[in-house]
């Protein structure tokens, strides 16, 4: 598992662990390990060391702790509330996947949850803030400029906050190097009506570059040195899109972070490597194929990328 | 404008000749040149010497034909029933082009059209047919068929002839080379929720390769030595959709008889070029952009296309 390249520095990732129970137009399960975090430390962890910074309670089942050890992570910032617990959260995707409804959310833990990096997690140079309240991802922001480091800072987010919190999100994101975000998150905080537009509108509002996600439709690139669009890898054994965009975020950043390079040209592979790795997490519930494919079943999928978009 | 490769076969394009009125959430324009004919004629024109075969009214306006003309379309496939009234379109499309309404259809002198082919229509190694009533397309492949002839054909349909005439077009799906279809159509025909089980599913049906286009997020090309996938090309003065789709199809029948192969890399090239030609018609009404956008600018915009999903 932990194989990584001489280049290789730890990327920090930052977000929620929670308990999910999704339902699909065909399928439901139960009890099953979720959260942002969760997602994209296993997907980080197969490129870099990777630490997590999360809250769970005294509930989080064994089975959840070990599958995230399997994969090295780093888990001493996941603090435990003995007395609380876990955040949990309850789904259902509609006919074709087009959206879900949350059916219930319990904070728990996660409600006072405020994340206080170590001296270790204050030594990292890539880091990805998961789509958290925005006030928190700039509170990390914070705990970095305090201890004047600079890391390459990626950020999600989702529409809670751009129709809730978007003074802070704004003021995030005019401190981040790469602002990933999906379709119609992009449009609605941009306000405009193409992806192309969206993208460069948001570049101007303050990350260096950033990532619009299309889902089935593969995803685009918008860096001061060019534009990239990526298809899909194509998927036919479509089971739960549930921590897709997490893992996709987590291989992003795991990526730069073992090559230790943020240029166009290794955010270019990043995103190749974020589409390889979320096409395997679709592929069942919870984190079960994204945890057990392999490094190997990744890097096949980048070489079939490759392979059907040459012309 | 005629400088063809040596290599380059005639290619016949069969469908409407209409007089347009498009409105969009932003714009509209009146009597303007539009038909499926139209614009994949003139798409084709750029890359192979192109015949035409559809029918007009006495109405037609000069400056349609001098528009044809200029791309040294043969036209002396395009019946004029000087009596008779051109076939007139009005459509307005929804707020972000999702979808569209017909709001006027006078078939006119289409309502009879019955294309009749010359000898020297028959000689044609590369067919598209526009999406006229399925069983109009079967009899231009029984008139190839009764010449002893067997030409390359593709054909294009619309959700129309999956809904009244599905019989017929499933008739011609077994006699394809090449079906190009949209996403949603795919969906339709199929009954799949996935495009890439769609188009596994539709080349079942007979077509020896299918091609699912899907509009801003480019297209897909199902082939018995494999799959391959392009991105859109970035448009951001996106004014007007229609014709995109016929544009398509007529660079990829042009180029196909450009080269005279039908080979999986060929059609990967070809599908790279409609995706570049389909871009230049929808930053216009009608055919303006396309028409006057000149080789040089498609071969730029395959240069882009090949740079911008490199990694």
């Amino acid at each position: 598992m932990s194989a990584y390249p001489k280049s290789a520095k730890p990327a920090l990732i930052i977000g929620s662990v929670a308990i999910d129970r999704v339902a699909t137009p065909v399928a439901q399960s139960d009890n099953i390990l979720g959260g942002a975090a969760s997602y994209a430390s296993i997907a980080s962890s197969y490129f870099a060391p990777t630490q997590l910074v999360g809250a769970v309670g005294g509930d989080f089942p064994k089975p959840f702790w070990k599958k995230l050890q399997k994969h090295d992570i780093d888990l001493s910032g996941l603090e435990v509330d003995q007395e609380g617990k876990t955040f949990y959260w309850s789904g259902k995707y509609h006919e074709n996947f087009a959206g879900r409804d949350t059916l219930e959310v319990r904070l728990n833990v996660f409600e006072k949850f405020s994340p206080v990096l170590t001296p270790k997690h204050l030594q990292t140079s890539f880091v990805m803030l998961g789509a958290i309240m925005p006030s928190l991802q700039n509170s990390v922001v914070d705990q970095f400029v305090a201890a004047k480091k600079k890391p390459f800072v990626l950020a999600d987010t989702f529409d809670l906050w751009i129709h809730t919190a978007r003074a802070e999100l704004e003021r995030l994101l005019r401190r981040l190097d790469l602002f990933v975000i999906n379709e119609d998150e992009s449009l609605l905080l941009t306000g405009e009506r193409n992806l192309v537009l969206a993208g460069q509108h948001l570049r101007k509002m303050g990350p260096k570059s950033v990532v619009i996600k299309k889902g089935g439709h593969g995803s685009l690139l918008f860096h001061r040195d060019g534009y990239f669009s990526i298809s899909a890898y194509p998927v036919t054994k479509f089971i739960d899109p549930t921590g897709a965009g997490d893992s996709y975020a987590g291989a992003l950043i795991g990526y730069l972070a073992s090559v230790n390079r943020t240029d166009f040209a290794a955010l270019k592979k990043a995103v190749a490597y974020a589409t390889a790795v979320s096409s395997l997490t679709v592929e069942s519930f919870s984190v079960n194929r994204l945890s057990g494919a392999g490094r190997a079943a990744i890097d096949a999928r980048l070489k079939t990328l490759t392979e059907i978009t040459r012309f």
